[in-house]
């Protein structure tokens, strides 16, 4: 008996979800080295094929161009095959880490002799509905194989062709793998129904991942009925302390706002208190307007800095998450008010606090209740790779399931496993 | 400045959820001290006032009366002052479970010098909507309150009085204490529309937990755009290996079908090796029969317990959670036919393999994707206090955050925490 034969659905999609999900059981059936092994394959087959991959990213940047894409937007759309040999290494990497799976945990004895542990296993099917760079599609496919999950692909139509082209490298890498093929299937129409069509697959379905601007994660939110992880903006925070070195806070303050301004961890608004302002807002100002930066600040910011460029910040400026060379700053009477001010207007993703005082460092991690919370570090490092999940498949704004950063890991769940020798309830 | 002046809220239900997002933010910050001393005084809050929340629960069991409601149903509505005195102990146990909240784990230190962590910190706020059972209101504000979270309470029609009553003592022990009154707020009217709103408040609410029929946990996933801790149903298997000794079969499943066949972790499938069969499903069906058990079996079941009273199982029998004396029967070819079965007709929630052969069990209790897996002991075993998690606010059924029986840990979350020296990225 397979399960397959035993499916009828009335559309492609729903079709689709129930191949992904036969496909998921025999997965997690397998062991890591076999997933391990596929993963190697996929690259491989990612590496034979990047001529045929370049050329159907050809086609996306003519159409691209043809509709007045230009600049970074079409840079993040190029794959050379150069860029297709990068991909195929992203690949390898994860294929390299640790099986997530079958590792019990957590495990106590219970008064009557029962032994109860957790075991780490697989989600089952994941949807990706993603925009733009078309290494999302091996990406993604990666991660959620090594976690022993199906994964349902649904790329922007802007790169139409070169996800097909690297989804049909992926089946054909899998094709000689033991995982099966239809772990990795690619919605081939870039039909708007066919998402709500997908978002309705709760059956077969077990997590929505999109990736994109807020106007996708909210139409995707609002209509799925599977549970959705969302990656909203990042208004990240610093805050200066009384205590913090000068040269510390310069150099980080940069980093964390110039060194890739349009991330969801850059900074975007610095809170600094107001027995450090004198000595360090000055100096800060300065390097940040010789790289370009805007300031808007509060009015003990502008009467600090007088003479600078400084705008006047309005309450919009604190809610705001610029992807831009703009940042706001406001002076806070001690590390409270910054508190407060995090609480009132930060986006729970990443915040930082730059001190020599220890017991301030610690209530601030503890106070904040965002994803990411630093002590003497840029916010920059909100990041998989940098807090060494290795590659990331998004990160978390919402609490449920992840909260920050997602590897392999965050894609797997646990399911408790019990060993008796004949215990009843009583 | 505090949250709650800035706040301005168009409807009651919106203005609720924001006070209990200020709510949780303050509990947030309290130390485990101050929550445990809160469930304390909220215990002795509800001895206090056990003849006000008796005299209440007595109009809404006259009015279930008067609304033809009898036998079991208003049993479970049913809450005498002794009754109150009991829900007080469990308040109390919660209070004496170790603070879930602060602890750091996964510590890795990065190349560059960076500790990392994960730090576990409360979801936020929590909407429970529930039907019958007033000691709900209790536990659920007692559990959601100890993992640091403000808790939402809207409970069935059914209990009205009873709820209110027991929301009023719990504020009044809240008042005594640091945890802000507003942490447990219960939805004073029974309006449907008052729940709609309430899904819709994902601006403040972090997670819903339906708790009640499948009804109501479709509808409740159906319109929230908050992420929904789903308790679906729950068609447990037994499966006897070859090897399974047959008074640990006969009494395991004896146990499993008949000790409580109304719950959703009771017997409902019992797969059977064909070699064990001859031996130990004669023993097991006249027992079974003997407690007023109805069998419905497959054929091979049928031509073995020729004579006994056993029905022709169909199609729509696998599929069935009975919670009632109800067993359906069915001979297997070997171990892969049982797991293939579990996996098509199986709900995820509790299946149990009785074997000798270890290796069975291993492998049984690794390939089998539901949220508790047994080896040689009772699918009664799926609950949060027989686990050790303490009490339970619920069993998820969906994959998501949580999977199975849900204690306070899993009313938590965990943050990144990350301590540098100057570190920027590079």
């Amino acid at each position: 008996m397979s399960a397959s034969e035993q499916l009828s659905a009335s559309n492609p999609i729903e079709a689709m979800a129930q191949r992904a999900r036969v496909a998921a059981l025999e997965s997690a059936r397998l062991d890591g080295g076999a997933r391990r092994a596929a993963l190697e394959l996929m690259a491989a087959a990612l590496e034979a094929n990047k001529a045929q991959i370049a050329e159907a990213n050809a086609l996306d940047l003519s159409a691209a161009e043809e509709n007045g894409v230009s600049g970074a937007m079409l840079n993040r759309l190029r794959l050379d095959e150069a860029g297709v040999v990068k991909v195929a290494a992203a690949v390898r990497e994860v294929a390299a880490q640790d099986d997530p799976l079958g590792a019990v945990d957590d495990e106590v004895v219970r008064p009557n002799g029962l032994r109860v542990g957790r075991m780490r296993i697989p989600l089952g099917v994941v949807a990706m509905i993603y925009e733009s760079r078309p290494n999302v599609t091996a990406d993604a496919a990666a991660l959620c194989l090594k976690a022993g999950n199906a994964v349902i692909l649904r790329g922007g139509s802007e790169a139409f062709y070169s996800n097909r082209a690297i989804a049909d490298a992926i089946r054909a890498g899998l094709a000689e793998s033991k995982v099966p093929v239809d772990a990795v299937q690619l919605v081939g129409t870039t039909d708007r129904a066919a998402i709500n069509t997908l978002l309705e697959q709760e059956e077969w379905i077990d997590l929505v991942i999109p990736r994109g601007g807020e106007g996708l994660i909210r139409a995707v939110t609002e209509k799925s009925r599977i549970p959705v992880l969302q990656h909203y903006k990042g208004v990240c925070h610093i805050f200066i302390d009384e205590s913090a070195p000068t040269s510390l806070a310069a150099e980080i303050v940069l980093n964390a706002k110039v060194q890739r301004p349009g991330v969801c961890n850059a900074l975007e608004t610095l809170l600094v208190h107001k027995v450090a302002a004198p000595r360090v807002l000055p100096i800060i100002a300065e390097q940040l307007t010789a790289d370009g930066v805007e300031l808007r600040g509060c009015s003990d910011t502008v009467a600090l800095l007088e003479g600078a460029e400084v705008g006047e910040a309005t309450e919009d400026d604190w809610h705001e998450e610029y992807l831009d060379l703009i940042l706001a700053v406001r002076v806070v009477d001690n590390m409270e008010a910054a508190l407060d001010h995090i609480a009132k207007y930060g986006s729970s993703h990443t915040e930082a606090i730059l001190t020599e005082d220890q017991s301030n460092g610690g209530r601030f991690v503890s106070a904040v209740q965002s994803s990411t919370v630093l002590v003497n570090a840029s916010t920059r490092f909100a990041d998989g790779g940098e807090l060494g999940l290795g590659a990331e498949i998004g990160i978390s704004t919402s609490k449920l399931h992840a909260f920050g950063p997602m590897g392999v890991r965050e894609l797997t769940t646990r399911k408790f496993v019990v060993f008796g020798d004949g215990q009843i309830r009583t």
